[in-house]
């Protein structure tokens, strides 16, 4: 339903991973190849930690990515070492900027490509099993919000894989029990500004598409005249919903069902089990 | 927080009412006189039944109304004999269209004027109370949506003030429970096309100012110039949380726990008194 | 760049035609078959008469068409006898209101499909052979708001055909003064309440396409279970950038190069030549 | 009309100055003392040069800058020696973008409170004076911009107080000629990322309020208790339509009539006089 960009490793000005590349995001919001919407146009967000990697600013905003001129200046001008962008396309949740990602709570960023199955009939149950002292900071509509909240109800502060993978478990469970039979469809990224985690996942094991960038040298070919990717670090990674440039053989497609941390040295992906709650 | 004007009675033309007053309800989405804020400039939306009056039209959005063209357009081409218009100061909670009045479910709208007091402590109480089977329609984050969809879950459509008096009643209760002294402030209208509602209730007996127009006259004083105002029924009324126009002489302060139903021939208020549930 | 509809027949409610048929405009909006661009996702308008004919409603905003709620609501609750909408890709110019069409002064509405080539280089002199005393009443940026200005100081008001000609033949001589071999690329349409006028033309003689439906049955049969249409007038007719439904037969292709009044009895087009300014 | 801050100094974070102080612009867009109007809700801006002062970043949006989470974040997020903010009262020119301030062109940054007495009648003799080469760059329809171009047309690039007082020449002379008795009322801020311009004039030496803080002491006594501001350089100045905070003996009026260059060692405002064109 939407299209999402990660990105960590050395700072780097937004714009020449946001506009630069061929098929970059923002030409994505406009025509994406892979998705399950062609359009993504009702929304965008781009979140970024600065140098001190404490609390991400995050911008939303309710209209096209590809015609925005804030973001534009935005990405211009802004320089991270890891940010996430997302065009959102919307399945009938109110166009809000509440309903864009990535969504923040603290340090924390997240967002998702997918649904729940059925969501309006699943949401009650979801928000009540969210942390009661959390409830009120749900400002918007969408699924993606509640499973956030869920994960972090479930201790995304102290691990990661383990409170995605009781969220997963807890919607599948109450999914199952209102007669949902594949409850479940995601692509996560997750940061704490320090490392980042992405996640692929389906009930139906046909989980929505997630490329990894093969290496640092990924990278540096997305735009083999510029100067700036000449100095990237080894360990720096995107993980992207659909391929940017005209470069498939470059990027590792993340296996189904599996998660991954995104850091310097270890680029392997583990299989992800929702956990019964 | 906010300031709101009904409309019932012989069919007119929205601008006549919404920006050819003197102190109209767009003059006063700048610069309010009775108001705890003096801007209501975050967001604004009107509601009309056409002829039929079966469900209404409701357009909101999240600019101010005072500089909005396309309100100004439909105002002066629509006619109506029943219609709402809000204009929003938020208290916090996001500028969206999901959280701007009036709010309408079927044939019924609902805005309101006041607050749920320390509603992020109470909201998800409250949100309980709803009918599980509506929880989903749910799209904003205030207290009013959930007020509304709690009148609902009570009866709204059977028996107006009392779906009213068991909302009240039981926000008082969660209130008075999770050691809120003075829970609730409203003024609000309520219709379903055909007739009129408007309470005004505050849990400390200092409610929010609100205004009944004392007759036709006081609607065809607002522009004595004006040919389109001559023919307008006896039974036609203006409720508004503060008066148009120069002439307060004209208008009956709506007494402090009471409600009324504005309908020809009958002008009277009866106390309003929450229903414990 | 973009996607119109021209509406003239008996009254009907705008949604009828804007969401109902299979291909509708507001689906040409997400995804056009025949345009330059397959989406027109920046910005959206609706002009309607009302049943008196004179000044027109004219609604426009920055969104796009295929998510706004508001413009769902106005159709579902507008009904006119002659009405235009438009779905806009921009080719580089401002996202804004005052970019978007359908243009209005006074009783007149105006919009566009296609350029001005080299808008950038030709602005100044077309701006400045606008009626002195309308300068100020631009308030955008596009071709299309000059071109409509220029037919105005043409003398759209007495003579649409010809008013129209003038505008190209200066648009052509003044292009071409400037080395523009093709200068002028259009579909238009224009109104005075009374009447509904299309234009097919470029310098190329390769027009933007342009449709215009058979007969009142093409209506009545892009819904063919619904009753609201089996009354409409043998006169009824849609003009379109591309055809609605799945029903291409239906639809006689505007010639190239040529211009038609849409009214009951003549369905005659008519060859267009830019005259000589 | 409009209310503006212009910085130089020391790198702060934005909302240190935007938010924290006691009567911020921020606050003033909700209500200004000191302006023509109350209300400053018809759009906002923000520029700001990076450590490289070259091409500033331009941040411009229609709503009110109260209400405004994207600018509450990048305030929070960015940092900056020399920028600009602008809260804006529309007199009835579009709310759109291309209508905000700052206006950017290349590495100047210019903003305005003001107006230019009956613009509409004299809008087409000003554009007609702007350098051909420029007048496509022309977006919006406010006075301010084409002020902007009159000021590079005449020689900012060169000579910022000649370039500004052969703009206001200009407009004098076409005011009087027009019959226009006091053509111009402005409050300006221009910048090149370098140095920081200052302009307080109108015609009837009447010219809306402008203060600049008096010494870095102002800057750091906004927040007393701020660790951020203990550090502020001798040099850095604050410029604004009205005092922030609630210490009017820290600012110095503009005198009437005058300009100033903000930079380090020089405060003095030398008399401005319209040069004649």
């Amino acid at each position: 339903m939407c299209r999402w960009l990660a990105y960590s490793g050395t700072s780097v000005v937004l714009a020449d991973l946001l506009y630069k590349p061929e098929h970059s995001l923002i030409d994505q919001s406009l025509h994406s190849r892979m998705g399950v919407e062609t359009t993504n146009g009702d929304g965008y967000g781009v979140g970024w930690y600065g140098s001190e990697r404490d609390t991400p600013a995050v911008i939303r905003d309710t209209g096209p990515a590809w015609n925005d001129r804030n973001l534009r200046e935005l990405a211009d001008h802004i320089r991270s070492p890891l940010f996430f962008a997302h065009v959102r396309a919307s399945t009938g949740s109110a166009i809000q900027q509440t309903n864009c990602h990535p969504f923040r709570r603290g340090r924390w960023m997240w967002m998702h490509n997918g649904a729940v199955t059925d969501f309006h009939r699943l949401r009650r149950s979801l928000s009540l099993a969210v942390d009661p002292a959390l409830f009120a900071a749900l400002e918007g509509s969408t699924d993606s919000e509640v499973m956030f909240y869920l994960a972090i109800t479930f201790g995304l502060d102290q691990d990661v894989p383990g409170a995605v993978a009781r969220m997963a478990g807890l919607i599948e469970r109450l999914g199952h029990e209102a007669g949902v039979e594949y409850p479940l469809q995601m692509t996560v990224a997750v940061s704490d500004g320090e490392r980042l985690w992405a996640f692929r996942y389906s009930s139906l094991r046909a989980s929505r598409s997630l490329y990894c960038s093969a290496g640092a040298e990924t990278v540096r070919a997305l735009h083999p005249g510029q100067e700036f990717l000449r100095g990237v670090s080894e360990g720096t990674r995107l993980v992207v919903s659909e391929p940017l440039g005209g470069l498939p053989g470059e990027w590792d497609e993340v296996p189904e069902s599996s998660y991954g941390v995104i850091q310097p040295g270890t680029d392997d992906f583990l299989p992800f089990v929702p956990e019964p709650v």
